[in-house]
């Protein structure tokens, strides 16, 4: 550290040296001169640890996905994504912000919620706070009255997070919806169907979908006697009944007082999925106030990542993170080019290969990176290998070996290995758990 | 309009007793009550049309992508994942936001063009501008020296948008990544094959791989004798040379002027990926300054998606947004229901499949559709076909059709199913124009 105390000496010495020529009013060249020795010795300073007081975290509320956690999403949102284009879906992105003004007044209380970007001389901008503004936007600027879409994509709410229910600032969302003048309850039961489909196929376990309409409620306020002032209180109390006991949603009822902090949420997962019809949000939209009549349905994926993880954790279950099919590997010493080589073949077939970043590997640690990573397959080259042409393909579970021909891979249509590989893999699963909430042992493979 | 006229004089009456009660300090519970009619008689009034200015549009330098367009990104980012994972990369995901101290300092003069989220009394937070930044945050946080992943994302830049060139304010940039101690130059080698094989895949012509080290021109200007204190202006006008010509650059480097504006870019496409080494950022994050070597590259996607679509443009060329295999139709009124139950055992099934949202659609109008949409079957049921137990395939395009019995479909197996779906699929492919960069023609199916 001593270097470091002289270094920063000579900075400190530098700096001041820069600062006198300014004030001298030095020649604009001599400054310049003086500057870059700065710079160039602040370069050899480099950052100072000791100042390095940076909190390395994400935002709050939100979370880094790795690469575990990336397989089961990509698991959850593969069930999603063929169920919605095995219903015909289209799909579309959007912005992940939009002007202000497209989203102001289309969320009521939850508007306090939006994630505003700063003015920085241009548009005013806010993080969207759904997918379904933005879709009805979508709708009306580019005059569409009949779209199936599907769209899956984070959205943003300054709530309070609660993360480990599975709630977060930064969440993501998967939108179906039916944009369109049909025939009634037509798209609105294909929406249903879709939701059980894809509750069924994620296997989280039973569900239980409540059908309502806000007509029915109308009536009985009506028959109750609920003025029209006291209806927006009666609404937000009766929507508590999931959260709080019927008997506090009474008492708030009849007492109409301010409404309590809504209670904790029961056991069990609450609600993964929502949906329903929005017939009036894309005429806000359209200059002439055109209607379009939209009814859909909202996957709360963030909640069946938890439940997925969870249930994973608590299997113990092994996830592979990688698909890699093979390790290249060699038990000699200076065969780096031969093993490039090799997997450079491997690649060019469309094998899923890894080589180990090192020189001179030890065999042991090839087979050991194998273990860790779930690869099942080696293929070993040796100077006897090379001269035969063969490739030495071992399972690394079984031990087994077999010599394939080089040559077999090289017309890029992998028939000798896949044989091989769907051979010794059959035998492989064989070794896995079999616990398979939609194959987890699969996962990642 | 009259009685539109009318309400809005309804409207401005009670505001006007609403406001009177206030003033008087009438009772809560009265006002509340005007309140509520007030608001009453604005629903009846809905949104006035003509006060509606809203711009519909994207903020500036985004844009939304149609299905076409997503269309072409799948396709795209299915090349190079499929590269990613063949290369044994695991993948990531990070918030959209960082802490903006996080993001502070790594960017030199490109860090003004970071959005900032407006404070809302929380943490300040920034769009991150790379992905490359995260990756480094994600590494330090976690204690992580050894990793190969990918992370396909969106990155925001305030920068002039050239949206006709592919270039915006939201892109997404298609990351490759190895950190870790290796021996010299293994992974970098693997990048460079990498950037090859996409570029390739991709087929979007002839491309040229640049390799440079800084060290080489550190050596060509210490040996030209430039003084440390010109050498960031020197590099400027040297990394010009792309763009201007070398006359320009020589002028420039010579004279030490002010830097001209940059040129135009050349004819061609420019650059399409983009890689290197970054050893000393991961230190910059660890509160110890304990640094992890990584290497990777970057693909410009959105330079890409340009490409394609302009290509698939000049083409004239169809491309399927959907991947619907078969309409379930009937020539017959009274079978919404009866629709409905075959769609449903098609999709229940695994078989992509659609119906109109209409009770008694024509038949025309269902082929039409089917035309429209590049839907290659329809599945016909009348009153016979019901009693038969069978339906009727019918290809669209070669109007052949072969009854197929109903219950081989419920069994899951769809085994009959796709033995048609494959014979009609194969005449329907030879309809399909034959221009085939990565298979446009089936983009979609």
């Amino acid at each position: 550290m001593a270097e470091r105390a002289a270094l920063e000496e000579l900075v400190k010495l530098q700096g001041e040296r820069v600062r006198g020529l300014k004030q001298q009013k030095a020649s604009a060249e001599l400054i310049e001169e003086e500057v870059g020795k700065l710079l160039k010795l602040k370069a050899q300073l480099g950052p100072d640890e000791s100042k390095q007081k940076f909190v390395l975290k994400t935002p709050k509320g939100t979370r880094d996905y790795s690469p575990r956690q990336m397989a089961v999403r990509e698991k959850v949102f593969d069930v999603i994504i063929r169920c919605f284009k095995r219903h015909g879906a289209e799909v579309i992105d959007t912005p992940v912000f939009e002007l202000k003004e497209t989203l102001m007044g289309k969320y009521g209380e939850d508007s306090k919620l939006i994630y505003d970007l700063k003015d920085q001389g241009g548009e005013l901008l806010s993080l969207r706070h759904d997918l379904t503004v933005p879709f009805a936007r979508y709708l009306a600027m580019n005059k569409l009255t009949n779209i199936k879409r599907y769209h899956i994509a984070k959205v943003y709410r300054r709530d309070n997070p609660a993360m480990t229910r599975g709630r977060y600032r930064e969440f993501y969302q998967c939108d179906f919806d039916i944009a369109g003048n049909f025939d009634p309850m037509i798209p609105d039961a294909e929406c249903l169907k879709i939701m059980c489909e894809i509750l069924s196929s994620l296997q989280i376990g039973d569900f239980l979908v409540k059908v309502n309409d806000r007509r029915i409620l109308d009536g009985m306020f009506a028959i109750c006697g609920v003025s029209d002032s006291k209806f927006r209180t009666i609404c937000s109390s009766v929507d508590k009944l999931d959260k709080v006991s019927w008997e506090e949603v009474k008492n708030e009822a009849v007492l109409l007082q301010t409404p309590a902090q809504a209670g904790e949420e029961p056991l069990g997962v609450g609600s993964v999925a929502a949906g329903g019809r929005y017939d009036g949000l894309v005429g806000m939209f359209d200059p002439k106030g055109r209607k379009v009549p939209c009814v859909g349905l909202s996957i709360g994926v963030e909640r069946i990542f938890s439940i997925v993880e969870q249930r994973l954790e608590a299997l113990e279950e092994k996830v592979r993170t990688t698909e890699t099919q093979v390790l290249v590997a060699s038990a000699q010493k200076k065969l780096l080019e031969e093993r490039l080589k090799l997997v450079s073949e491997l690649w060019d077939a469309g094998i899923k290969a890894e080589l180990l970043y090192k020189k001179n590997p030890k065999l042991l640690n090839q087979l050991q990176y194998c273990e860790e990573a779930g690869i099942p397959l080696v293929a070993i080259i040796g100077e006897q290998e090379l001269k035969d042409g063969v490739i030495k393909l071992r399972s690394v579970t079984s031990r087994e070996e077999v010599n394939v021909r080089r040559e077999d891979l090289k017309t890029g249509q992998n028939g000798d290995f896949n044989f091989y590989y769907g051979y010794f893999i059959d035998y492989y699963w064989q070794k896995w758990p079999d616990t398979t909430p939609f194959s987890y042992k699969a996962l990642g493979a």
